[in-house]
């Protein structure tokens, strides 16, 4: 099973790896158009005249490549009443990492930088404070190695309150059955990183209630990782959504959406001051308007 | 004039330093305090009902120290109707740096990492999507070497708008003149610098108009270096409240405020992701308050 893959392999796990993340990007790109259809009550009050949303899909290449050299993304994102801005990059590129770069990259040695690499990416900011914000994202790379990661995490904008407790269990409880599923000692793992990974230690706080994050995934079984890797997206892609229709037709205050706002704050330094794809994207000549879809929509530094 | 310096001729350099720092402060405070009330026509209406503004003042003192111990700083902020909010922090602060970041400032090796430093820093976002936004920053730092840095540049929300241009070289005019008084070379120098600075790679634009950027200035005339540093105060503190002025009684359209918040989610990019004094100032303990007061108060990305 720690046979090294010959190269008819590894172009078919490239090939099942990117069609999963773009299949797992439609059908969340359904769900939520869904919730978008279903808002109701005091939460679908709140944002009379907005109509419901639909997800806008961008074709992007990787600047400086002509045509399919280099590959390159979709970016679906959906401004609707339900969800105020939500991401979904599916991306999948390849091409030689510079060789200070290539240094931190495993596999890199014996693939004389060249690398490979297609994932989903996941960012959700809701118009409700009292919704959780969301991200997801999971991916596939290969240089001389190859190897899974990715994660999902809970930012509630009222993280001590009951309800957002219960959401962050919610969600918790999904990922650790995903993990469960694959090896025991998976979700212990995975959680503290998650924990470890979205802190900011200039606020000394959380992002949010966290969830899972892993990286460098290579158990060599590579059928059990990718297996995994799909799981963390069915988990997510079923435990959201509940939450999402559990707190979405509740309405809000006009200092609920502040405090909302003041937190963004938070997650747009996060993802600006500490945020390793970000850092990645912006620095390696990605595309920007993907790599900061992840940016809230609207926020405040008081 | 190049002798080294004895311990109470240092101490009597930096006593002046902060001193100059503190009553800069104080005038630019007063005089932006002036403009809050001097606010007339269209500009006033767009705010009617917000009071005129008054500087807040608060002193913090570095984390993990007793009292004097460390120093630390005032942070001065103001929420008003013509400064929708700005900044002023003095502070003046004194240590060891880490071996690691010693290892990156001038004179670190022969003060055994011991730093002594104290400066005015300012950051305006203004309420008018028609007044441009400001960063005023100078300083002294003591470690084996002193030296002064610092610089102003100016940000316009419509930076190729005919108004946004004469404010531009306005604030460059009266730069120069501040730069020539010391040196011919220095404007053309600092001019250049201020503009590699303050670019948004990933944006592939410039933050604003730019203005002057300097820093390690040790020319071995320790009088003319401060007397240079205060002419860049008086500089900023003449032609800055000039260009307000000029500008803040005029209206503007919900369309120009919608951008102006675009345009700031630039800024608030730039001091997350590039800047040094941010990154600086978290990285090693800051005060987190005070640093990220540059941020500003309200920002879309749409």
């Amino acid at each position: 099973m720690t046979t090294a893959p010959d190269t008819a392999e590894i172009e078919r796990r490239k090939d099942a790896a990117r069609a999963w993340f773009e299949t797992l990007r439609d059908r969340i790109c359904k769900a939520f158009e869904d919730l978008e259809d279903a808002l109701t009550g005091e939460g679908a009050a709140k944002v009379a005249g907005i109509a419901a949303g639909r997800f806008e899909r961008t074709a992007w290449k990787r600047p400086g490549n002509d045509d399919a050299e280099g590959g390159g993304g979709v970016m679906s994102v959906m401004r609707g009443r339900v969800f105020e801005k939500v991401g979904v990059n599916v991306s999948t590129v390849h091409g030689a990492f510079s060789p200070e770069f290539a240094k931190q990259i495993p596999g890199s040695d014996t693939s004389g930088g060249q690398f490979w690499a297609s994932g989903i990416s996941l960012v959700a900011h809701m118009r409700s404070p009292h919704v959780p914000a969301v991200h997801m994202n999971t991916r596939h790379i290969v240089t001389g190695k190859g190897w899974f990661g990715g994660g999902a995490d809970l930012t509630p904008m009222f993280p001590d309150s009951a309800p957002a407790q219960e959401d962050g269990r919610h969600l918790h409880a999904a990922l650790k059955a995903a993990c469960d599923a694959a090896d025991p000692e998976y979700y212990p793992r995975f959680k503290k990183w998650c924990d470890e990974y979205f802190f900011l230690p200039h606020r000394g706080e959380p992002r949010g209630l966290g969830g899972i994050f892993y990286d460098y995934l290579d158990s060599g079984d590579w059928e059990a990782d990718f297996a995994f890797t799909r799981g963390v997206g069915e988990a997510f892609l079923r435990a959201y959504p509940e939450i999402v229709a559990r707190r979405m037709n509740g309405g809000w205050s006009d200092e609920d959406r502040r405090h909302q706002l003041i937190r963004r704050g938070r997650y747009a330094e996060f993802n600006l001051l500490y945020d390793r794809g970000t850092q990645f994207g912006l620095k390696t000549g990605g595309n920007t308007e993907a790599i900061l879809m992840s940016l809230p929509p609207e926020v405040i530094w008081p």
